[in-house]
């Protein structure tokens, strides 16, 4: 049984920062579960246009608020408390914050190692590790 | 992409309740993510033995706090907004609600399927579906 507190996360090299969002990998693929599982911040007026070609991603919004604006079909969807979105088809889409930051709780498949960063298209690459 | 609002799952068959716990099945095995993503409330005072003999499970409390006893170690843990535990070892455990209901961000790998019920050891059985 793994059992792990934010509090130890933030501030070491589980806790990454970029520009419009603050990710805490609270499991990782070493963790061996088969997906990672992480705790995003998205400040408010934040936008951040994303494509994990290589991931499988949901997020499940639990404070705040913001929209996701789907690039295939041009919709935006409204993101607070309580709304669950799935990138089924590694879509590519358009994040932005709303009023208030939001915390989003993330799932990977597969999972995310830690090592790697946003590329110019927004997306993850795969990285084999042992 | 899918998109999905907990009001809309509230009272279908995507909201499971038990004697303890309250699950809104918010991903399943049909979304097609490889992992199923779910919430769940742990009353104040409720006390769930639980063994997910077949799947892997990673729960995240956002709300409440509650404890979890390790069987094997016999250790306890505090649970409160913040702290995740990972069954990484299809560990069997006592889960107690605390002073405030708890609430559960969890992700299970394999997918459940939404059919399954917890059986006499607190386990959920392996269902495959097409």
């Amino acid at each position: 049984m793994i059992v792990r507190d934010r509090k130890d996360i933030l501030g070491t090299e589980r806790e990454v920062k970029g520009d419009g969002w603050t990710s805490r990998r609270l499991l990782l693929k070493k963790d061996g579960m088969g997906f990672s599982f992480h705790e995003t911040i998205i400040p408010a007026k934040a936008e951040l246009r994303l494509w994990y070609k290589n991931h499988l991603e949901a997020v499940y919004c639990v404070a705040g608020n913001g929209t996701i604006e789907d690039l295939a079909s041009g919709e935006t969807h409204q993101i607070h408390d309580g709304v669950i979105y799935a990138l089924n088809n590694n879509d590519r889409h358009i994040l932005r914050g709303g009023t208030e930051d939001m915390r989003l709780i993330c799932a990977f498949n597969p999972p995310v190692t830690g090592r790697e960063t946003h590329d110019s298209e927004g997306s993850y690459e795969l990285i084999e590790e042992e």
